[in-house]
């Protein structure tokens, strides 16, 4: 599905940007769960940011907590370092769910929230409950291990979000005026500090910041950090030793956990923490974007080709190892294992969409679909109040949701994301809106001087036929860029009822006209059931393949099938069935006739090899697993040629 | 293979006891490896202990070398404080091969060391050169981490063999000193310690050193040491709290991690880290035989099925995890990251031996000759100067013997195991003579009032037939055990070239009979290669199969195979073809048609089922695997029906 040799049709200087979540209303698929978020999630994350005491330690005005969850990594962190972080994806994910749902008394928890943050906030715009509250005094010590500029990036995402949602201007207020503290502390001129997030994450956040605001200089801040970055000397040893640390007392051993190891333009294989490094990349696609700078893209695609021909997983995720909750080695992508962190999923969607910024192209979009669906997706329980840290792609029957976690990143991670798909359905440059993915709504996008609407109706994912109402307000000519999915083996486009004769070129068919009120587009993508195999070198999935539906990776449940999963083969010939089914809030399901070993009488090994019995098996989408009666869980099936 | 009721045929209060390896000739299959340990591992072992700064330890005339390796666990142990096990592990093997093959000058370096540790000893008979010389002052205050009487019980192993190779007492007496100062310090009565091994070893060491010098107290400390374990309150718990720590700040969480979680009489389930586990099962089997304690024998057959039906690993090791080094959950036996520490396949083989105490089972005969001839062999490369600590059943090519390792124990463990390989060649009871493994050699036996020797001719294990050759010094009635393998489909026996019709029973085939001077016993045993599978619920293990051919499990190596060796397929009905080959010291090795699946082009995931050509695969045995060229190995190769 990559091919280099792939040439962009627009121009160099593209500038392809999402719109913001309030332009777009959704239904269908996603207009399910982001129902669920309003109704049930974002309540949720509330109660329990609450619980945990979280507020307490914002709010200058309440008892001090103190230290609530234990030091972890040598005693250096504590995950409670990041709840400003928490509050920020929890307002974020507010904000979205109030675009989609007034909701007055959500709204009303919100502000008493941002009240807290504005009463916290010091004098010179600097805004951390922890350092302000818990360790005053050691603020920007150690940028490496400790979250602070990380916090800073989600409380500014929290406060773009919940002004676009609300009109309100006050925490969006607070957040420039720490973003300001943030541009006038680090930086190139003397007395600045040349240090850049540990765990990056504000680099993207800027962008937004930048873009929302039109201030220029809060994009050369995230280029900043992005240019400084594993420069030599390099900024995270100097600050360790002048804690009096030796540098290589790193608990993770090396500065390749936080992409710090070398110049973000020498970086050309993913490495180390998974969400870490894709929010950086996602940075550098923001920065490349806004600053049209290819010695950005250049690295960006070494590193992209680096995670998706080696390293991702079939449902989107990756980072298989619980150890630095990121990478190991090539090809290495045990199943059962896999810790798959659901927000390294989502940060992946973040780069994806990203990469997308210089132009419509295919592989970015079609592994942005793949991450969205399955890894990320599976995060939040259908009734949306329980959260997958880890993903694996098989289960003995012990792994299940969350109700809140130690450190509790993921919940609010997910539900932002979900509650904001819209934003990841379009791409807009001056002359161009790119559709990246389907899914029944509406949509108001400026382009080329005038505002259209775009009402899509369609039952995809679960039914191929996509019917787009192209609605600008005046006669206006534009490009229209439809995605047709890499996994699709065929697609018929026809506008005003006339079939289009243009092959996809990068993944998409550019139609360019002049759009008038009353044109329809309508797309018709394959969604045959597909087999998909994997490298020899994957050694986990040798002698197995995975059963694809449109963007749904597909699983067992034991529930469906029955516990020993691992004993059910299908064969490479048996035809894959589609039922439709109003289980696990109404998908598809596939299934076959298979056949199942038998295994008589007790002990570990036997001589010669099993009978058989004839079985049938029958798959649901990955992202709906553990939502019944918990068991066995697997993505890889045992297949055989006959 | 397990089956409970079957019913022994010797008497409950049976003792069958091991020769001394110094009674046994080992010549064929294990006299070229006991050859090797004689040439070259014997000094490399004593050359790598010297170059670790272990001597300075010792030697109270050398400097003191202080702390050379840096603390684990949070500040509380170095494997340095184990160093004494090493240097009783060394002194042992060394023994071992002084039997084998006189070596003056090796015999000058033990003296050498066990003239050190004559300075070291105190004047109560205390021996210990960490809490002599590094740490002072602190003995006997931290039984469950670190080592203490552990490495009493291997400078007893080591002092016995010394004892039996050379007939010098110095050593032996050193070590009666210290055991007799261990007796007053530990016991029931009046001011006397109730604590117990936190690593188990000195349990069968005191059982060693009650048979070689006939005093009975060091069996009845045995036995105190097991019936005291994980009584209530718990000593460890106790010793923490004297220490100011608190017994749930304990490293590893559970005392399961020790064994010492509940008496031994009420454990069922094999827990915690392998290598004590399987040390502790043995002393426990030592008391059991010595004692004739039938309160023993039960609890010892429900950790023996819980280890055979749910933990064991094909190539005889088991402790599928690094982080404990032991035991996760039942049927969890993944490959590639397969721990199976070497040390605790020695340990099972010192368990299953000691199962045979109560007269002939084949139940564990089987499992202690897997457990010899595939893990613990794999432990020692051919050519005897490096170790594998952990031995994974898949590797991807990284996975390569130590020259040595921070935590030494492997290496002179699987070097005693394999230099005195004789001793588990038969156990001997007042009036019979079971022999459990078959190999080329002599041996000379005291039973039923004569010596016996026994000679065998073979080349087993690479051929089936066993010529035995009994000749009694005058003619005398005793029981002559002959075992059938488990694995093996059909037997046949014959007394001076006479058929003898008798069905094996627990595995055995009793010939009870006046023995006289030339009477010759011919056994033939099918050696066809067979075809394992394993059950449904070790995942990793579905959809393959192990070639076993006699005790040895079979293996694919890149260099035989090419790369990418889980592309190979294996069909249920291909024939295995057998080929000597003089390679890695003289094998047989085993070869069969097979396909190979193809895969063009990038990319981690491909649309359908691959295509297939025709291959040949050629599998080593595992032991002598990673001894050529580096490379992959697997040993569950994908199979198919067809």
């Amino acid at each position: 599905m990559n091919n280099p040799d792939q040439t962009m049709a627009v121009t160099a200087r593209a500038k392809f940007r999402p719109i913001s979540v309030d332009k777009v209303r959704v239904r269908g698929f996603f207009g399910s769960r982001v129902d669920t978020i309003s109704a049930a999630t974002a309540r949720t994350l509330f109660d329990r940011c609450i619980e945990a005491g979280m507020l307490d330690q914002v709010d200058p005005e309440r008892p001090n907590p103190g230290l609530v969850l234990p030091f972890q990594h040598n005693n250096t962190v504590t995950s409670q370092m990041f709840w400003d972080s928490d509050w920020g994806k929890f307002i974020e994910t507010a904000a979205y769910a109030l675009n989609h749902q007034p909701d007055p008394e959500l709204e009303a928890r919100v502000d008493d929230v941002v009240d807290a943050y504005g009463r916290l906030q010091q004098e010179d715009g600097y805004l951390n409950s922890w350092y302000i509250r818990i360790e005053p005094g050691q603020r920007w010590t150690n940028l490496r291990d400790r979250h602070e500029l990380y916090n800073a990036g989600h409380l500014i995402e929290g406060a773009v979000a919940y002004y676009h949602a609300t009109g309100k201007r006050k925490f969006l207020d607070i957040l420039c005026r720490f973003a300001d503290h943030i541009d006038r502390t680090f930086g190139p001129r003397e007395g600045q500090l040349r240090g850049y997030p540990g765990h990056p994450e504000l680099e993207l956040a800027l962008v937004k910041l930048g873009r929302t605001t039109g201030e220029q200089r809060y994009l050369d801040l995230a280029k900043f950090f992005v240019d400084e970055r594993g420069q030599t000397p390099n900024y995270f040893d100097q600050e360790a030793e002048r804690r009096g640390e030796r540098p290589e007392q790193f608990h993770f051993g090396t500065l390749e956990y936080c992409q710090a190891h070398k110049p973000v333009r020498e970086q050309e294989t993913v490495v180390g923490h998974a969400v870490r490094a894709a929010y950086l990349y996602a940075g550098m696609a923001d920065v490349a974007t806004e600053f049209a700078d290819d010695t950005l893209s250049a690295p960006l695609e070494k590193l992209w080709s680096h995670l998706v021909d080696r390293n991702l997983y079939i449902h989107g995720g990756f980072g298989p190892s619980a150890r630095n909750e990121g990478l190991t080695f090539d090809y290495d992508l045990p199943n059962e294992t896999a810790y798959a962190e659901t927000c390294a999923a989502v940060a992946l969607v973040f780069w994806a969409s990203r990469m997308l910024g210089r132009g419509p192209d295919g592989r970015y979009a079609d592994v942005m679909e793949q991450a969205i669906y399955n890894n990320a997706l599976a995060g939040l329980s259908l009734d949306g109040t329980r959260f997958f840290y880890d993903n694996p792609l098989a289960s003995r029957g012990d792994h299940h949701r969350w109700v809140w976690h130690r450190c509790p990143c993921c919940p609010p991670n997910i539900s932002r994301l979900v509650a904001a798909i819209g934003t990841y359905f379009y791409g807009v440059s001056d002359d161009g809106v790119a559709v990246h993915l389907y899914n029944a709504g509406e949509a108001r996008i400026d382009v080329a001087g005038t505002t259209v609407t775009l009402t899509q109706e369609t039952r995809y994912p679960f039914e191929g036929r996509v019917e787009i109402a192209v609605a600008p307000q005046v006669e206006t000519e534009f490009t229209l860029w439809l995605r047709v999915p890499g996994w699709s083996e065929g697609a018929t486009v026809a506008v005003n009822g006339r079939p289009i004769d243009a092959a996809p070129k990068n993944g998409y068919i550019a139609l360019s006209r002049r759009w008038a009120p009353g044109d329809i587009v309508q797309l018709d993508i394959d969604l045959t059931p597909r087999r998909i195999t994997a490298h020899p070198k994957v050694i986990h999935d040798q002698g197995r393949t995975v059963l694809m539906r449109g963007p749904f990776v597909y699983c067992l449940e034991q529930v469906d099938n029955g516990a020993e999963l691992d004993a059910l083969i299908l064969s490479d010939t048996a035809e894959i069935a589609t039922e439709e089914s109003q289980e696990l809030g109404g998908i598809v399901k596939l299934t076959a006739r298979a056949t199942r070993e038998t295994w008589e009488g007790e002990g570990l090994y036997r001589l010669g090899t099993p009978s058989r019995q004839p079985a049938r098996l029958t798959a649901v989408p990955y992202y709906a697993w553990d939502n019944r009666d918990p068991g066995e869980m697997l993505v890889w099936l045992r297949r055989e040629e006959k």
